[in-house]
């Protein structure tokens, strides 16, 4: 700041974030993309804001799964697009398939690997047999891979992987711990570049130049990200042994991210006011699962372990004693 | 950052930063303003999606003035809302009255006061009259007021000493030099305060924490800031000396903003062409009107003058010995 008055960048950022960024692609996936077609966006929620008015006009149709992060329905019916929901099965981890989409009108289909709320991935067949579905109506396909980074046993798959014809939108927030800076990017089709830089610029202007510079350091923190890594897969594992010794014992291992999605029903039909009481007499706060799915996620809960090992450790130990005064642990 | 991992805030903003913008209302205007009707937002670039997302649907009329910002057009237009642009004649100083709104159907109206690219205000009754006009169809009123503190000869008025029931945009950009952080914010009315909450908490999560931070120290920095306005008002007057004798004579004094719009049509009816001519020729940067109002526009240019003074004399100079290499000085 001593050096840089930090005024307005250019609508796509900085071109040396673009080049990291782009550079990123080859570390972790060994594509070689195009830093021209990297755009830098005010967090991911702005990259949605951009892609999902670029791509769409009023009327137009949003395919999703269910369940899913909620702000994505709200901001695609902020902007008059219709989110329309696919019930996705336990059975396929929580993640659409072709089956699902058959029979449905769709002007663009939204996926995210690995997912908000399950943490499931998509494999490269699964996900690849997606956009297969949607290029063959000729509709966009939209790959939410903000939890990339963060995956336990296997690498994500970028949908970039498999085809250029996609919109892909990231973040720093995740894997890069940049929440607050809210800074985040879109992979598009080198064609569609120009129509994303100028609408970009009456949207945003730009994203914040000094979220942009934070964040061209922390693409070479390497040190600290794989040290957090370390802390989530402590985390995960604690939880993966805890939740079902406690009584949470229907839950899909996840692949990355740091939620555990776990099936209630046999505890109550109305997740709501079970976080509620969990939060009031156990003190912990869990989501409940009709945040991501109004249509089932009475029966379930979603449990994050982004927080401190010792926070873990303290949190499923007061779930325990919960459930043990409920009289609802496992036997 | 040392103290504070600057992680999420609350959608609408600090606490500390959403009370002491609501001092200002105090400060500069004389308003007891609740700060539970401050909503933080990135830049006013944000309170604009934020504002039209919540107070429009798709198809819905907003009007507002040409010659204007482009941006309001291309926002409007992306969110599948009409802009309806209305020819503000010279007489009215580039500013729109209820007769040009006569015959006009509109569910919002949006004033700039001052504006971009006239730098003219409107006088207390005439931003009355306008936000009567809203009211009596029950359309939404919009004030930007981003410009406001940076205002020469005389105060600009906010919508807020009018009424209540209008939405007011700021941003931390223009008087508080902030571009590049995007941080703004809006006054909304009390009733919608809960819609435009849950709105900005899916489309942007929350505005920059770390700009949040800055903004709050910015409100407090008024010596650096009058500092500024000095630099402002010593340019406008060098402008205001400079470009009549230098050919430019069909100027409305501006009554805030760091803008002089010019009408050259007896120079050319291409102001496209004609100011790519002054870059090449002068190496000065000016904006053609087109920008700004398609329809009249090729007559016209905007002047910026927020740079450093020795700047602006060059400029002068440059465009001064262009002018006279033309022919077309002064007499």
């Amino acid at each position: 700041m001593e050096n840089d008055p930090l005024g307005y960048t250019v609508a796509l950022g900085l071109p040396e974030l673009r080049a990291r960024i782009a550079k990123l692609y080859d570390e972790w996936y060994g594509i070689d993309l195009d830093p021209g077609r990297v755009v830098v966006t005010p967090g991911s929620s702005g990259g949605f804001i951009l892609a999902f008015t670029a791509l769409f006009d009023a009327g137009d149709r949003m395919a999703l799964g269910a369940p899913g992060y909620p702000s994505y329905r709200q901001i695609l019916k902020a902007l008059d697009v219709t989110p329309v929901e696919v019930q996705c099965s336990a059975e396929n981890r929580y993640q659409p398939t072709p089956r699902d989409l058959a029979g449905i009108d769709y002007e663009g289909l939204l996926v995210a690997s690995p997912a908000n709320p399950s943490g499931t991935m998509l494999e490269k067949p699964e996900l690849a047999a997606l956009i297969a579905d949607a290029q063959a109506r000729g509709a966009a396909f939209l790959s939410d891979e903000i939890y990339h980074g963060i995956e336990y046993e296997k690498d994500a798959v970028s949908a970039l992987e498999i085809s250029d014809d996609v919109v892909v939108i990231n973040s720093f927030s995740k894997y890069f711990s940049m929440t607050g800076w809210r800074i985040g990017w879109l992979v598009v089709p080198e064609d569609m570049v120009r129509q994303f830089e100028r609408l970009a610029q009456n949207l945003f202007i730009c994203p914040t130049h000094a979220a942009q510079v934070a964040a061209l350091a922390a693409l070479d923190a390497q040190d600290e990200l794989e040290e957090n890594l370390a802390v989530y897969a402590r985390n995960r594992q604690l939880m993966l042994d805890g939740l079902p010794r406690i009584g949470f014992d229907r839950i899909a291992p996840p692949d990355g991210a740091f939620y555990v999605y776990a099936d209630v029903s046999r505890l109550t039909n109305d997740s709501r006011a079970f976080a509620r009481e969990i939060l009031d007499q156990a003190g912990v706060a869990v989501t409940p699962g009709l945040d991501f799915d109004p249509v089932r996620g009475g029966g379930t809960l979603r449990f994050a372990y982004a927080q401190s090992t010792e926070e873990i450790k303290e949190g499923l130990a007061r779930l325990g004693a919960f459930m043990a005064a409920r009289g609802q642990g496992a036997a």
